[in-house]
């Protein structure tokens, strides 16, 4: 498979872009990464995904596939030889996919919330909310990794990629709000687990440093502030 | 396999429910259906599904399985004899999980809320983004019909069951707002689809009568009027 057959629309700091990159380097994929800059959207990606108008978009072939969560399933299924990404069992792919949607729908917006509360009580019960759900996860991952070290078993995948995703956004809530929502006391299976992700090969080049994450999300919230105004 | 390893923890209005049962048809699959009733949660639900205690619940052999697409698939996985329900080819399947995520979502969430727009401007701004929902799934069925009579060629699959599930409540929004969502002049593919769809061996008999759907509905109005009062 040539280089240029694949390409990806994204972004360094999304969770959902990382999903994208990380399949495809467990896939050891080479691709072209096509960078979206911040407040304004290529033709290439109006053109490639006209519902959502959102990155990741993989383009194989000239095909765009949208929505992280489906790149990866896709990404499993074409490049089929390489280590899998969904559990080979039927119950704990169900589980996977439930915790994944879990993630998306519920979690991941309420603790992004948490950067734009407006009221201090409001942002106390969003952390506690998001201090929940991990705990949640917590217990999720005993039944998904069976004692081993990854949600996906001895390998990495799909529930590792979609949590692990979110991980240095998590990080950046934790540092901007003083707290800790994943530590040895409450969590000490996803603070091991959250080490071994991070470092994994096909993860640690493309999860940004909680530093670098903390300052986009101040120029973020900037430029929030200035289109909302404008 | 005895009828009694499969049960299914649901209520005959819900359209995702009905995937549930449609699916479990298609593979001709003898299951329990354990209603719930309005207003309160079995013992059975809040312990099957403690995340979001929602139906619909798949209990395969004692295991749940929560979330209606994820039930789909863990169907078309174990059951893997009968009818496929997802496409075989992985940019087909990514294509059906992209549009039943889209319907999840954005469209369904707010066709919905039509029923509860409290300004006529509003009520009318919605039912128009339900047209235009409606229309681009138009466009979707000819890509992913490729000229035959369903989203799945030809046997309903994964899309069919997806959007189909939702029709009862389409046709009970536009009975109660005198409104047409599908008709023969702006979707005359879905029209047709429509029809072949509600009349299959495996939705006849769970995809309820849209009478009974408005007189559902005017019950669950009363039901939450009463609830947001007391």
């Amino acid at each position: 498979m040539a280089k240029s057959d694949v390409k990806l629309i994204g972004a360094w700091p999304s969770p959902f872009v990382m999903r994208a990159r990380i399949a495809l380097n467990i896939k050891s994929l080479g691709y072209e990464f096509l960078e979206e800059k911040l407040g304004s959207k290529s033709q290439l990606l109006l053109e490639s995904n006209p519902v959502h108008k959102k990155i990741p978009v993989l383009i194989h072939d000239g095909k765009p596939i949208c929505e992280s969560l489906v790149i990866v399933e896709y990404i499993d299924e074409v490049w089929s030889s390489g280590p899998t990404i969904l559990p080979s069992d039927p119950y704990d792919r169900a589980l996977a996919r439930f915790w994944a949607a879990y993630l998306d729908e519920k979690w991941f917006p309420s603790m992004r919330s948490i950067a734009t509360a407006k009221e201090e009580e409001a942002r106390k019960a969003l952390i506690e909310q998001a201090g929940e759900g991990v705990m949640m996860l917590e217990d999720a991952f005993s039944r998904c990794s069976k004692g081993k070290g990854f949600f996906g078993g001895d390998q990495i995948g799909y529930l590792d990629i979609a949590f692990g995703s979110f991980l240095g956004w998590l990080r950046t809530t934790e540092k901007m709000n003083g707290v800790k929502l994943i530590d040895e006391t409450k969590t000490p299976s996803l603070l091991k687990w959250a080490t071994s992700f991070s470092s994994h090969p096909a993860v640690k080049d493309v999860l940004p440093e909680t530093e670098k994450l903390v300052e986009f999300a101040k120029v973020l919230a900037k430029f929030k502030a200035a289109s909302s105004n404008s």
